[in-house]
């Protein structure tokens, strides 16, 4: 199976893109990969597989080798004489924005290359937390309450402390708090501020218990991971996450009741269908009273949530076989021909 | 002032995209204008301003004219032995697919070309009209009651005749009905679901008051055009549409009272802050019992709805100088370095 994975982008999640990718190399060993790199100017460079490695790109390495361009249907290597085109499959596993919040969707979709990941839409409503909020409500999907804080505004909490600060557009936590008291809220909407002008405010909820469902659609059918309960350590700062995007080695299946297993696949099942067919995404819930929230969408999880999986390589080849396809409308200019035909051009 | 018209796209409303431009190009005299045809086969090409006539696509002359790459910060013509860059702001006037979806809003992201237009999350929410109820519900904005429909459920419609069909992702009437009776809602379902798997349903308001009224925000500030009164003809069919893209004439004011237009004003901020920043839209409102309902929103209006401006070449200035600039996460690489650092490399 052949299958090229992008990575990097332009997002404060690049280093964590590059992890993701050097992971999901070691777990595709069957696979025929190649590797193509975005990088923070949006350059694309095609990386040797034996150089996926990070020091690769944080001395600025990717640099010596061949640079891509996207093209109608490919990425081409351009040299004097000749055009390599490299096509096929492609994995959009850039994290943050570019990856997840519609760009990369979009340039796909516009260079009809075909591709594992949310589409321009599912992509709005993972990415922006309020719009997943907005989803939850449209969809009855139950979620955590919130508040939107903006840059501009006067903030006014009407919460009960302790509550969790969030910039609306940001994963693998970065620029988020927890806060247990009012006098330390500036601080964390500061914080939060400097990577979001909107901020979600959300009740932060003691010990709660939380589990964590990765997911794909392949021909009509949700194919589900097992069930994780995340190790707990209040929450994931960045550079536990970035450790965190590495992991390769397969989890335990939660210790829940069959009940609880299916609250949690039903609600998988509510979020992704009609939106995110052609990606594998994670979501993590929490419970509550025996009560489901969805607390977030990873569109892109980190290492594409392999060690959710039994078999990863063959789910990743089945949803490769299903992937959605554009239809373009046809263009005949009938209207402008029976127009010019009417003024008797 | 200078400003490049990307038009076309591989959309259902390539063909007005083109008379739309025709018609920018009179009403923008002032300016210093150039043109890119984006073709059905999403191929750029760069057309001379004397070429713009609806009989140079439909003839396909536009082949001959130069061809064009989208790069960083421009589109590049090249040649054997140079490279000219047309930089500059762009109107994105790609009516529908591509310009409405979010995709050409992602791909100029994507290389830095400013623009007048929809950012990616702005027209999720109006291209779908599914969206667009979200974004209602969201604001509280009030629109008219709906369902929603898919060409793989039984559908039950819970609503009384008359009613109107519409494709979830269309603009410009394509494959819209109004159904009177049960017998005939298989064919206008059939009909809708030709363009589009989604369809909605709302119920169709005999003689509804309708009004239009489009604007920007410049310098934080919104600035709306004077409220329309569109002619009625039930809803315009296909043709008739695509000759109204070519309106050109300054529109007399709706014969309205102070407070209902400030209904409506209040309804378009609602709608437009912190979402459609860089766009000039149409907001199309309904008037039932004194209440103000938004039936549509066209972030890319026909001819950018230029007669409802006083002043159209001013508008567009204001707006060109206002537009929502991208920051790009800055990559220095500190987490690969502190981890290669802490593993001794």
């Amino acid at each position: 199976m052949k299958l090229t994975i992008l990575f990097g982008g332009a997002s404060f999640e690049h280093e964590i893109s590059i992890v993701s990718a050097i992971t999901i190399k070691e777990k595709l060993s069957g696979f025929n990969l190649s590797f193509i790199f975005c990088d923070q100017d949006h350059k694309f460079y095609l990386i040797d597989a034996s150089k996926m490695k990070a020091n690769t790109f944080s001395k600025g390495e990717h640099k010596k080798m061949p640079q891509l361009s996207i093209t109608n249907g490919s990425f081409c290597q351009k040299s004097m004489f000749s055009t390599v085109e490299h096509s096929g499959t492609l994995l959009n596993l850039i994290h943050g924005a570019d990856g997840e919040d519609g760009t990369i969707a979009s340039l796909l979709d516009f260079f009809s290359i075909k591709y594992i990941g949310p589409r321009t839409d599912a992509s709005v409503f993972s990415y922006d937390k309020r719009y997943t909020k907005w989803l939850c409500d449209a969809r009855k999907i139950k979620s955590v309450d919130y508040e939107v804080v903006s840059s501009n505004e006067h903030h006014n909490i009407n919460m009960q402390y302790p509550i969790i600060v969030k910039p609306a557009r940001l994963g693998s936590s970065i620029g988020v708090s927890i806060v247990r008291d009012e006098a330390d809220l500036d601080y964390a909407l500061d914080v939060a501020f400097e990577f979001d002008n909107s901020v979600i405010i959300e009740p932060f909820i003691e010990c709660v218990k939380e589990y964590n469902l990765a997911g794909f659609m392949s021909k009509g059918e949700v194919h589900v991971s097992i069930v994780e309960e995340p190790q707990k350590n209040e929450f994931l700062d960045f550079e536990k996450k970035y450790m965190d995007f590495s992991r390769s080695e397969q989890v335990l299946k939660a210790d829940i009741d069959e009940a609880l297993e299916a609250k949690l696949k039903n609600s998988f099942i509510k979020v992704y269908k009609n939106l995110f067919e052609g990606a594998l995404i994670r979501c993590d819930f929490f419970v509550v009273d025996g009560e489901v929230l969805l607390n977030e969408i990873n569109p892109i999880p980190g290492s594409m949530a392999n060690y959710l999986f039994e078999n990863f390589e063959a789910s990743l080849e089945l949803l490769c076989n299903s992937l959605p396809t554009n239809k373009r409308a046809k263009v005949n200019y009938e209207y402008i021909h029976s127009i010019s035909q009417a003024k008797g051009k």
